[in-house]
């Protein structure tokens, strides 16, 4: 049986692989009494004083919702709310299996901008964060602005942030192993919706000067027509020289590639035309832009994947348990840019300086302290 | 420390009542690749072709959503969403508990009718039912009409419907007890909101055809003024004699009383002026209408209240957990009249013919198998 027919058996015996559990019994009237009425009413009363204390006396303190209006899900595409849910129920189950964070997952019947804002902000009292998940660019990038203006608690896209903070920190220890420095790369970024927009902008949040954006068309520069109102703003911040050109153009002489774009469009001259000790994050999935061992053949020192059955997997998982772990324990309002490299070197970091190397530049998701030492840095930074 | 303090103390350590807890570990690449990605995308393409299979792949075959405004909550009234939280957390236990379903507590911040309306069809999609909870009347009435007609899942209001299958279940054996007809019967029902108006209508449904409905106005009638769009369409259906007057003025000459109204407003003489072998039943809480022993006092044979340390406790508790535990194993779209007259009948019978008497007419709800006769009465009257 392929893993993807023995996924489609264990879905239907799981029949959700959610449950929602109390965590006290309820077997006897005094049980009752204490968990519902008439004792319920004293925390009722507390918060009806004090909205603040639903952190104390509720599950606001601890559980996240997942949601997605089911646009942009996985490489499957506008495929709706329902047919996302096993996505958003997986989600949840690695929120709570990485980081003990409760999470709901929550499908949208609706792809309105704002119908999608306004019914998040009506759910809201009984989160304590909000997590975005596979809602199509531009759309994404309002609604995840417009919700941070509107609730006290953190909202993040996952598919933006999450994916830019984990880049990040293979960027950093990369850049360790072959020894250049961010002010003197030059870094193309392949693929301008969440994902690439949200990597560009970390990466000069974080101090790289050169970045260069490219999409289908080609480089994106002022001069580029059809932006959307995210890929305007970010021509004005990326693309210092305003190169013109093909994606192939831009490669020429780059340190770093990062591809979040589509299967088996980096060929393998393009690979060969970067610098010496180049670094290539290659993440379309399942198929990468291009293939690591004909990107290693081309002359790419390391080379990055979205895939677990090769070296330096750039994933999510590592990043997004911990970040909500500590923003809730931290009773963080937002998550922050500077959250997020707290987040992106904390990752880094466990990589021990002395394990690192062309083919280990990532920890391993399954490594039992990520999402505490992840937590640790986001809380020390939330009033940063 | 009295039960108040407890309660208290106790939601402090729990920190919310529930949580989510993932139906399958994920301590391995496999288990990561089988209930994630790449796995995952099987059961998205499954349910993309073909939206009922969502059922067989997803939470949404056991999960529904307690969703309140926050607007009717216990005794304590309009507390708004986040001090409501710890009875929708108490109610979703519950579910679990008794019924084994899973439940999410939501709670709105809104009071918007319209509002609160598109909000639950966006997020239904996650859910297979919807119980609504303490939302204030007349809006009750609106919100749950129209949300049955938009979505072709279960939509229960339990302050409604849950109350009125258990008085009705009630009023079943206590007749019983008495020797009494329901043809002939005079019942009095005290408190024109969510709960009254839903008494009387499953009343009526039943075969009950004099029944007078009560506010703090006194009897209602065609001449009662200040009435909301439900009070108009009940006083069509009710007060066959159409008499007026005050709450004592409808008491004489009673069969049974049913009070969702306010504590202590029955007093011994007007419980002495109902008929022989009358059913008396003082729902309010923590304080009844009138307490039992001043009833029994007065001559009133059979009293119950909602509370569990006297005789007949009317507790909603026999019957929501069954109620949709029976719907989404059947796949009911929608909670008929049928269902919940079988849902009374289950419960009714649940107490041996020859254990009723004027003190034993309800179950226990402990009982480990009310909540599957209840189901399995509601499974059976899905399609009739």
């Amino acid at each position: 049986m392929t893993t993807n027919e023995k996924a489609l058996q264990l879905h239907k015996e799981w029949n959700g692989k959610l449950e929602t559990v109390s965590k006290t019994p309820v077997k006897s009237r005094e049980a009752l009494s204490l968990a519902y009425t008439p004792g319920v009413a004293e925390p009722c009363k507390v918060i009806a004083k004090d909205k603040e204390a639903a952190y104390q006396y509720t599950i606001k303190a601890n559980t996240i919702a997942v949601i997605s209006d089911g646009s942009a899900v996985l490489g499957l595409g506008n495929i709706g709310p329902y047919a996302a849910m096993p996505v958003m129920e997986g989600k949840a189950v690695l929120f709570k299996e990485f980081g003990n964070v409760n999470a709901v997952p929550i499908c949208l019947d609706t792809q309105d901008t704002e119908e999608i804002i306004r019914t998040i902000v009506n759910i809201a009292p009984a989160f304590g964060g909000i997590n975005l998940e596979d809602i199509s660019a531009p759309r994404c990038f309002e609604i995840e602005e417009r919700l941070k203006t509107l609730l006290d608690i953190p909202v993040f896209h996952d598919d933006q942030h999450g994916t830019a903070i984990v880049v990040l920190a293979g960027i950093i220890n990369a850049l360790k192993v072959v020894h250049k420095q961010k002010e003197h790369c030059k870094v193309v970024v392949n693929g301008a919706g969440s994902a690439g927009i949200a990597i560009t902008k970390l990466l000069l949040t974080y101090g790289f000067t050169n970045v260069i954006l490219c999409d289908k068309t080609g480089i994106l520069s002022k001069n580029s027509e059809h932006l959307n109102f995210m890929q305007s703003e970010m021509v004005q911040l990326t693309n210092p020289g305003q190169l013109t050109g093909t994606l192939a153009d831009a490669m020429q002489e780059a340190d770093i590639f990062i591809g979040v774009s589509a299967p088996g469009i980096v060929t393998q001259e393009m690979a060969a035309s970067m610098k010496k000790d180049a670094v290539l994050f290659a993440m379309a999935n399942p198929v990468p832009e291009i293939m690591p061992d004909v990107a290693k053949a081309a002359g790419v020192r390391i080379v990055g994947t979205g895939r677990s059955d090769f070296p330096n997997q750039v994933n999510n998982v590592v990043a997004f348990p911990g970040i909500f772990k500590g923003a809730l324990e931290g009773r963080a309002t937002r998550i922050t840019e500077e959250m997020k490299l707290a987040a992106a070197h904390a990752i880094a970091g466990l990589v021990p300086e002395d394990e690192l190397s062309d083919t280990n530049i990532l920890p391993e998701a399954f490594r039992p302290e990520v999402a505490q030492v992840v937590a640790e840095a986001v809380k020390s930074n939330i009033h940063a």
